[in-house]
């Protein structure tokens, strides 16, 4: 069964940072996730979405304004786990067994203005190793590991382009 | 056996994206390689990664000013296997086997300015899947996947601080 994982960004620099932004916007497509929330203010990343989404395919969502307290807890509601990513949490690898049972997930992406509460409302903390790297790496990983790599499987429906696979050079496909 | 693994970066974008190099650098070096390629112009990042070593451990380096081609002949000549990430290349499940048989590699991270002829002078091109994402989540999956996991269990020496890992909040000790 396919899961249902959204994702949640909190606490990002007071800097705007729209690279990095865009990097986890693209990687929860990639890699499985049907939607991402955000805050208010970074609703630039919107129309790049779209664009992506009508030349590769598929619908994944940015959806804008929810404070994080409420997304966590109506992610409860229904059911979902919430996996909050800290690089002083749980060994990914000792909680992935567990995580993998849920098919519903709401993965907590922090940053370094990240409020304390955020630790005490997710059902997991974890690390993607216990040292300093980088929360779109920590967040590729966590999804790899929790489809346990059906997710690089994945198609996207309705694209208007395509890419053959190749040994060497590009070769991309209208639909 | 642990492998050697370095990375070498390519063709990144002419405007200066210090955020994205330091995550490129803090990944491998968290993630099990021991050392990055860059250019000479990116030389502002070595601070940063000397006081990640003395914080937390290891000797990750970062070699600057070798033009690529020379990093990737001299690669070669000492038995590396070329490891070129590109959404066009081959899906990186279906060619895990081979690159797990490898001892000593060199991952070339592209970008949207990479040079064709690294396309053919390296000895796989290799896919996170073929949908448009982020260089530093592709670089995640593939040391992840080409280490088995092993590399998110490693330590690194000689630290100053060190995570006890914990289900809430945060617990560091002083070495």
């Amino acid at each position: 069964m396919q899961k249902s994982i959204r994702v949640l960004r909190v606490g990002q620099r007071y800097v705007r940072d729209d690279r990095t932004l865009t990097h986890l916007c693209l990687v929860s497509r990639a890699l499985g996730a049907e939607s991402i929330y955000l805050e208010d203010a970074e609703k630039d990343v919107v129309g790049t979405l779209e664009e992506v989404n009508r030349t590769w395919g598929g619908d994944f969502k940015a959806v804008l304004g929810s404070p994080w307290r409420r997304v966590i807890q109506e992610a409860k509601k229904e059911g979902r786990k919430v996996v909050h990513l800290t690089m002083y949490g749980l060994p990914i690898q000792e909680v992935v067994e567990d995580l993998r049972k849920e098919n519903r997930l709401l993965i907590v992406v922090g940053g370094p203005k990240v409020p304390g509460k955020v630790y005490h409302e997710a059902d997991y903390n974890v690390a993607v190793t216990p040292q300093p790297h980088s929360e779109i790496a920590a967040l590729a990983i966590v999804l790899h590991e929790i489809q346990n790599g059906e997710e690089l499987k994945r198609t996207f429906q309705k694209s208007r382009l395509r890419i053959l696979p190749s040994a060497r050079g590009k070769r991309v496909v209208e639909n």
